[in-house]
C-alpha cells in the first residue's frame, strides 16, 4: 500500500443537457483511487451498504485499486443526485442520502496506519482528524473539503489543514475559506498558515498552484466533449497525488518545485479523461501513454519562447 | 503611421465594489492605442464631440499616438456609464449616449488608406466593411466585435471577419457567434471559415488561441489588484498587434507560431497593467521593461518540464 485514501463510496445520479445516469458507480474516493491506479497502489477506507454490489468491488480490483479497507455497513450506501446546466461548471445537489456516510468512522488496520501516502478526500473534518490521529508517520497528507464544511465547521477545516501537505481547494471554495476575493491572495494566505502548497482548482480553466516560493498556472486540456463533470476534481487529486507517490517512493526523487509542476499537468491530463464520460467510465480504456500523451499535448498548447 | 486603428473614443463612468469614477477617458480605440504605444506608431480614426478636451489629445500625443485623425463631431463624445460586481467579471452596462458615434462614418485620408496594420475594434459591422473597403493593400487586419453586434448583424459580423487575418472574442461572443458551447470546436469552427487566427479571451482565466495548425492557451498574469477591468480587451488586441507589427515591419519577422504564441503573451502582459487602475491609468506609469518583465513572469508561471 503506498496510498491510503479515505472519503466516499457512493451511487450517483447525475443529470446534465447531455443526458441522464442512474446510480453509477461514485464517491470521492472512488474517482481518486481509479485516477491513481495508473501509477500507485491504493487501499480505499470507506463505508458501503448491502447494496454496494460485488461488480463494483470487483472493478476496482481490475484497475489495482485495494478494496480490502472498504466496509459493510448495515446502512445503505451513500447516494447523491446532481445536475448540470449547459456550462457544465457547477453541480447543483438535487438529492442527498447519507446512509452509510452517516456513521461513518473507521478504525484503521495496523497496516492502514503506516500508509507513506494519505489522501483525505472531501468528508467531515472531525471524521478527517480522527483518521489522521491514528496514522503513524504519514510521509505526504493531501486534504480535500468543500463548502458544505466551510459553512458548517471552519476552524476544523483549519485545524486538519495545518497538518496538511498539499490543500485541494476549488476558487469558490478558496475564497470562502479565506476571505479573500483575488484567488492568488486567497491562495498565498493559506499557503502561509499552512500546507506547503495550495491548489486551486478551475476546472475548464486550469489549476493555479502555489508553494512555498513558486506559483504555477496549468491550462486545463481542452476537451471537445464533456459528458459529465462529476469526480474531476477527485480525479484531479488522484492523478497529482499518486504523480507524487511514484516519484518519492518508486523513483526515490525529493519533493521539488519540477516535480510538483508536472503532478499538477499529470493530475489535469487525468482529469481531462474522467470528464468525457459518466462515473469513472473515462479512464476505463486509457493506459499510461495515453496520459503521458495529453501532459505532452499540455505542455505543446502552453510553450512559448521567452520574451527579450 | 504603422497602425490605424478605429474605435471609440468615449467618457467612460465606471461603478466597482472598489470606488466610482466619473467621465474618465475611455473608449475601444483608445485602450487600443495606449497599449500599443509602446511599441507601434498608432493613428487613431474616431469621432469626439466639442466637449472633448485638448488636455486628452495632449496625453496621448505624450504617449506617442496619433490624434491626427481624431475628427471633431458637432455631437458630444460618445459616453458608456458600466457597473462590475463583486467579481469583476461582467460589464453591465447602466447607460450609453451615442453622441458622436451616431454618425461615424470616416473617409480615410491618403496616408490612412495605406496603413500596413488596421486595427476594426468594436463597432457597427458595416461601418466597419465601409473603412475596410477603404484601404489600399493592408497586410494584417485585426477585428474585435460585441454581443450586441452579434445579435444584431451577425451575418454582417461574418462578411467582416472572412477579411480579418486575427479576430479577438470573449468566450461568450465566441459561443454565440458559432452557437457551439466547446470553446475550441468554437474557435477551431471559426478559424476554419474566416481569419487565420482566433483569439479567445477569457479574462483573468486567460486567452485561448486557435491557429491554422496549432492551440496556444495562455493564462492571465495573476494580478492581485484589479480596479477596473474596462478596456482589458482593447488592451490585449493593442499589445498582441502591436507586437505583431512591430516584429513584422521592423524586425522583418514572418508571420510564425512562435511569433504569434509570444504576441499573445505580450497581450495578455499590457492587459494586465490596464486592469490595475481606472481608464488607461494603469499603463501610465510603466515601461516596455515592464511589460517584458510580466511575460517573463507569465514564463516562469507557467513553464514545466516534459513527461515521459
Amino acid at each position: 500500500m503506498q496510498i491510503l485514501v479515505t472519503g466516499t463510496a457512493a451511487f450517483d445520479t447525475i443529470e446534465t443537457p447531455f443526458g441522464i445516469k442512474e446510480n453509477v458507480l461514485g464517491g470521492s474516493a472512488i474517482h481518486f483511487s481509479v485516477a491513481a491506479s495508473f501509477l500507485s497502489l491504493v487501499r480505499i477506507v470507506a463505508d458501503v451498504g448491502p447494496d454496494f454490489p460485488a461488480a463494483h468491488l470487483k472493478y476496482l480490483e481490475t484497475k489495482g485499486v485495494d478494496t480490502h479497507g472498504i466496509r459493510k455497513s448495515e446502512q445503505p450506501t451513500f447516494a447523491w443526485k446532481g445536475k448540470y446546466e449547459y456550462d457544465m461548471a457547477v453541480a447543483h445537489t438535487l438529492d442527498t442520502r447519507l446512509g452509510a456516510l452517516a456513521s461513518f468512522d473507521p478504525e484503521l488496520t495496523e497496516a492502514e496506519k503506516k500508509a507513506p501516502f494519505l489522501f483525505l478526500a472531501n468528508l467531515d473534518p472531525d471524521i478527517q482528524w480522527k483518521i489522521l490521529s491514528q496514522m503513524e508517520t504519514p510521509r505526504y497528507i493531501g486534504l480535500d473539503s468543500m463548502n458544505f464544511w466551510l459553512d458548517q465547521k471552519k476552524e476544523k477545516v483549519w485545524k486538519v489543514l495545518k497538518k496538511a501537505d498539499v490543500l485541494f481547494l476549488n476558487d469558490a471554495e478558496i475564497r470562502q475559506l479565506s476571505g479573500e476575493a483575488s484567488l492568488i491572495k486567497a491562495a498565498r494566505l493559506v499557503q502561509k498558515n499552512g500546507p506547503s502548497i495550495v491548489l486551486v482548482k478551475k476546472g475548464e480553466h486550469g489549476v493555479l498552484a502555489v508553494g512555498k516560493d513558486f506559483t504555477f498556472i496549468t491550462a486545463a486540456f481542452p476537451t471537445e466533449t464533456v459528458k459529465d463533470p462529476t469526480g474531476a476534481g477527485d480525479s484531479f487529486a488522484g492523478g497529482f497525488f499518486s504523480y507524487m507517490a511514484d516519484q518519492v517512493l518508486n523513483a526515490q526523487a525529493t519533493v521539488s518545485e519540477q516535480l510538483i509542476r508536472q503532478a499538477v499537468v499529470w493530475g489535469a491530463a487525468v482529469a481531462s479523461f474522467n470528464v468525457e464520460n459518466f462515473s469513472t467510465n473515462g479512464l476505463d480504456k486509457i493506459s499510461r501513454e495515453d496520459i503521458v500523451s495529453r501532459c505532452l499535448d499540455i505542455h505543446e498548447f502552453t510553450r512559448f519562447e521567452r520574451h527579450g
